[in-house]
């Protein structure tokens, strides 16, 4: 969303508004089709029918099957599911996992769990333009590596990693290291054929590309075994017991067949509104970028040295616009991520995280980078 | 939902339908309450408070502290966190846990993977009447005990567990032993005080009580301490990772107010229903109740000793009656309730859960009793 009443969302990278179609379709099933999916009557079939639907809706947008296709309450458990579901399945072969520094803590959290559980975890860091080599991957693969986790594109920076060639690299090194891809930010934004792209699971969330927070999806390769972390009834294979959130499920469903219709003329928009804003920015005295240039054009990351990040962010938001101080869900504590990218303390403590949707407007943009030119000058000048 | 054109639905235990009200909510979170709870701007603000004042209104129902609920992705999550996150939290103490044999799958196997991880499991059959006795659960404690885990409703007969009682006698035996109340079908039914039950965790599932799949909640009693099952982002304290669904969460906070405001209000009108439905049946040929006497009015399992659940199930489909052959979780696989509480196998069999909801009517369910005596004479004439 871009506008609403005087204010600009840029904060599309912390999560999404609904799509009104995708947000009616919840309506639908919350008041219609209100069936248990597991239930034997019509009712239930028809529940059943939206799930399948849905599932093959997402199979769609990664070129897999429906079948390679399971739903979550979101990418924090999908990431779990594949780290610990995946390491515990891979036990008996090894106990190395080796990890990117700079992934969600959805997946380092999961990793650095499993170090309690007797595995030894493996810290890539990325380089200074925040994306892993597949050299550096593959250095770190062994005969004992049974996970190794990378996100496709960072979260607080845009940087793309090349998935492709780390998750080759890590494969002709151990065929049977599992290779886990958090696509939460790249999912319905880039395109992704999980046909030809040699990754066993791959994660993406609802709400960061226009469907409701609390659903996901996990790809699970076939063949590939992941040990469940709930267990009961026999809903999805038993792998994910409890019954579906079929409400949003029907709508990540709805999102991600519309992403994948309009990935290319979104990704032109965001392209523009990223154009626009860097050009704008670097027109701030002491403003520098974090991103690298090639990053996801839905994300940029900002900083001006010496002021706090929080601070602009609430000079922002009395003008309207809403952005972020790095990932939301770590509510303002230091970045891990651009700590890792070897960024100095001062660019770490002033960096803010400003992300597109198509909705924004260049005028959008070009108002936030004003209001950054704006605090910089009028914060700077109050600090001396 | 009673009748929406033809249909009559009596399969409110498996599902019900979205009271309109909180559907509103859902959509209005979706499209224009969108924030993220942990963006540190207004909108992720607004988001916050919504969250909080749905935690408010849970821990009003279960006249509870807010502090003390947590939401999850439904109640097998709940259940999930309870069973695993409470026997692992207190493995130090003692690995045995004592669980009743009725209880739902996502209790039953989380408690039967805790076996693969050590505990020692004791499962408790129910009487002929399908409850657990309080003299049966102080026996089955001892000093090891660390887990007990009794249901408010079962949810296949309705039968009403004496928590009170019972939780009383496990704490008199062990004052140590946690004690997991799975209260899906009793929470927003049936009057609940967390302040005066002895009970450590209690869980609720949205969708039970009119509001969305894949949101629940879970009741840990302050300074009861957990192990979480998913790692990741600061949410609920860490316990629970993710960003939080609020769309579904608000809505389950209005529902769990309304369902405090309407309890008795309710409660009168299922058990006229009940009273009703129990009476015509009972002139049926043949037919038997399964469920005790002083079970939940919500809920009727009946028999026709003889004709198999699905096929009746089916035949009242084709009335636009829709029923369940038992728990809907279990997709027509034989019930373990009804088997343990030492019923025949014909019985068990046969065996068909209505269950209702305050929009049922009189008529509703006057109809699927005359179209169950067609159906017991139809079938039965065309077995011979």
């Amino acid at each position: 969303m871009a506008a609403e009443g005087n204010t600009i969302y840029l904060d599309n990278a912390a999560t999404t508004r609904c799509d009104p179609e995708a947000a009616q379709l919840v309506m639908q099933m919350l008041t219609r089709e209100y069936g248990n999916p597991s239930s034997l009557h019509a009712m239930g079939f028809r529940a059943e029918q939206q799930v399948e639907r849905a599932r093959a809706q997402v199979a769609g947008l990664l070129k897999s099957d429906p079948k390679e296709i399971l739903f979550t309450s979101g990418a924090t458990e999908s990431n779990n599911l594949a780290v610990i579901g995946g390491a515990r399945a891979m036990r008996r072969r090894g106990s190395r996992i080796a990890v990117f520094a700079a992934e969600h803590a959805s997946v380092l959290e999961a990793a650095r769990h499993l170090e309690a559980e007797g595995f030894e975890v493996c810290l890539l860091p990325p380089g200074p333009d925040g994306r892993l080599s597949p050299a550096q991957a593959a250095e770190a693969v062994d005969e004992k590596t049974v996970l190794f986790c990378c996100m496709l594109v960072n979260n607080e920076t845009g940087a793309v990693n090349d998935i492709a060639a780390i998750a080759a690299a890590v494969k002709a090194k151990n065929p049977r290291t599992l290779f886990h891809c958090d696509a939460v930010q790249g999912a319905g934004k880039l395109p992704l054929s999980l046909k030809k792209l040699p990754v066993d699971t791959l994660s993406l969330s609802g709400h960061k590309l226009y469907a409701p927070k609390g659903v996901g999806a996990l790809f699970i390769r076939s063949r590939v075994r992941l040990l469940p972390l709930l267990y009961g009834g026999a809903q999805q294979g038993g792998l994910r017991p409890g019954t579906e959130n079929t409400a949003h499920i029907a709508a990540l469903g709805l999102a991600c067949e519309r992403a994948g219709m309009k990935m290319q003329e979104r990704f032109e928009k965001a392209q523009q509104l990223c154009r626009i804003f860097r050009e704008k920015i670097l027109q701030v005295e002491g403003a520098c970028i974090n991103s690298p240039t090639d990053a996801s054009p839905y994300i940029v990351n900002v900083s001006i040295p010496g002021l706090r990040s929080e601070t602009l962010l609430h000079f922002l938001e009395s003008r309207g616009i809403f952005v972020s101080s790095g990932s939301a869900c770590k509510k303002g504590a230091r970045s891990h991520v651009l700590s890792a990218m070897g960024l100095s303390p001062e660019r770490v403590d002033s960096a803010l995280r400003i992300s597109f949707c198509p909705d924004n407007m260049p005028q959008d943009v070009e108002k936030a980078a004003a209001c950054i030119a704006e605090g910089a000058a009028t914060l700077a000048r109050a600090r001396r």
